[in-house]
């Protein structure tokens, strides 16, 4: 088996489980930060665990241009190339080929677009995308689809729908003929010999993304016929594309209820703390975002007494810690004046420790849903923003 | 008493000792990282002093530019600003003075000079950087000087040499009648009260500084004259700055059979690996220099098998740690692939990773040269380069 989820509690619609991968298991409702080049930018790898993140996401877009899926492959896989023996999740790359890449040209084959990089002419298309998924050999990854643009005009955004639907189709077919050519099992890096057992019997877990725009009846068309295509995990995609906060709330709610209640739900790409309690709240199991990590990055930082942005002179003289009710290293040990300080002075450890305590932030709100939902509660979010 | 120095072992001119400071004992020869403005690039403190760094290195310039000192003395002086309960030595202000800043204008009073950040006018003079430092509050500080530039005119050498010694008496002065207002005792930053024992007996030493350009015949005379005024410990200042390293280590020389034997010599701004190592052989006890730590910013890495470029393509797949000798972190857990990889792609990690090594390396350097003091030996410096 490549994946397994039991749910162990559940409180109105939300419920609390583990995710058993083939690299340790998830607890869930579950934050996974961003390493979008193998990398969540500024932590060691170490502090990552020391913090309790226990699945992390990997953009395959940026891996594929940067050092290049071969490379990676050749080095043993994802895991081995960042020495990171916990849970990896990658997304397919269509989202960073819609938003970041230059003179695209969409076929039913698949999607050529240049590098963001070089300017290079690249092709990513189900097939493209398997392959490269297997060759970075996360332990779940994403089927190839077609994020849906908002606004979009209702036609639009059904042939989006329906492209996506095939695409799955072809995803799936290309990941079950290859899947058993994931790079585990080889020596370790750094290793002399390779010692590592072999994984022979374990594989990677494909996902099936949701589309649809913003029609609640396209949710539901596209949620059934990506359920009978048959995936072990369902995503809801093509939200947090810009619509107002409201109607992803509304879409969620109306993709989740034909989602299968034994499968994983992932909802990509959210979303702020309260958002992300909101959207456990609906019945969501996995989310990511770069917002803690970009957030922390240019100095807004979250807090339970909430955001602050550290730049401000007011903090100048500030001997208190960020969050007195924080228990990560940098609020631990660090005062909000000397935050302010390296951040204003643009010193790289501004960078290290912002995004430690945002990820811990994070991650502490998760366990504090887990553990609600674990004691039949209805999970808040406990800011005293 | 603020210093004591403890000679405990030595081989030929080296020594091996303890330097026993308010902030606690520092091993020595010590090289002493750079953490210009309150921090060490992108290394987090905790993780300094898993490295076992006993003192670092503040600029006084560039914190009298930011934060200011007024607000680093508010907030409990830079060991409590930056929670480093360590040692700390600050330098002057003279030397970046000289080689950041603009439109300088010298007088015997002091030196006006622009700041490189917002253009202000500024001054700083054995009193004001006395001042300074007293109000940052490092262990040890160092007199206001003049760095003498290289090449420079005989007569220009003497009475810049002049100058020195008659700030060394300005600051001498001024340290001895502020000395006590040095800002230690006070609640930690972060504690919800002041909890930390006064240290009101306790205060810091000001080293005196030996200039003289690069003639023995100076260098002797400012030796001596530096010694009449008296301080408790002596710095070689005045080199690297362009000579060839040939006539810095014949400077070394020259001057450091002039000073006193039982007190801590301290030679700035040095040097490689192996340069610290000979001028530990020489009976130098403390060195700082920023190339460590920049370097790595730049991806160049010290290791015992020589020096390493990572950007280098040929470490594009080299599943190897980065020294197959250092116990690190970093290259107990990372590849020198992935290493290039983070450098590459301009990775705020590759920054952090490259100066945990690269710090890792002169410490590990400086312990082998005290081991080596104490069994009797020669220091060497053993790389496979």
């Amino acid at each position: 088996m490549a994946l397994r989820f039991q749910i162990e509690a559940t409180s109105g619609a939300a419920r609390a489980g583990r995710l058993i991968t083939p690299h340790g298991e998830v607890q869930t409702p579950v934050f996974m930060p961003v390493g979008t080049l193998g990398s969540v930018k500024g932590v060691p790898q170490e502090i990552l665990e020391e913090l309790g993140v226990e699945i992390l996401l990997g953009n395959t877009y940026h891996l594929y241009l940067r050092p290049g899926i071969e490379q990676v492959r050749r080095l043993g896989g994802l895991h081995r190339f960042m020495s990171w023996d916990r849970a990896i999740l990658t997304d397919s790359g269509g989202f960073q080929v819609f938003s970041l890449s230059e003179l695209r040209k969409l076929t039913e084959e698949g999607v050529t677009f240049r590098s963001h990089l070089d300017g290079s002419t690249q092709f990513l298309s189900p097939e493209a995308a398997t392959e490269a998924q297997i060759g970075l050999g996360a332990d779940i990854i994403m089927a190839f689809d077609e994020c849906t643009e908002y606004p979009a005009e209702p036609s639009r955004v059904r042939s989006s729908m329906e492209l996506t639907l095939r695409w799955a189709e072809r995803s799936k077919k290309y990941f079950e003929e290859h899947k058993h050519e994931v790079p585990w099992g080889r020596g370790h890096v750094g290793t002399a010999a390779p010692t590592a057992p072999t994984h022979s019997d374990r594989t990677q877990a494909l996902f099936g993304i949701v589309q649809g725009g913003m029609d609640p009846v396209l949710r539901k068309e596209s949620a059934e016929r990506t359920i009978e295509i048959g995936f072990p995990g369902y995503a809801i995609g093509g939200l947090s594309v810009g619509e107002p906060r409201k109607l992803t709330r509304e879409i969620v709610e109306a993709t989740i209820q034909h989602l299968p209640a034994e499968t994983p739900r992932y909802l990509m790409g959210v979303g702020t703390p309260e958002e992300i309690v909101e959207y456990a709240n609906l019945g969501i199991d996995m989310m990511d975002c770069v917002l803690p990590t970009r957030a922390a990055r240019h100095g807004l930082l979250f807090t339970s007494e909430g955001k602050i942005s550290i730049k401000q002179a007011r903090y100048a003289g500030d001997r208190g810690p960020l969050d007195p009710n924080c228990g990560c290293r940098v609020c631990a040990r660090y005062s909000r004046a000397y935050l302010r300080h390296l951040y204003a002075s643009n010193e790289i450890l501004a960078q290290v420790l912002n995004t430690v305590h945002n990820l811990s932030f994070y991650l502490d709100t998760m366990r504090a849903v887990r553990h609600s939902i674990a004691l039949g509660d209805r999970p808040q979010f406990l800011s005293g923003k």
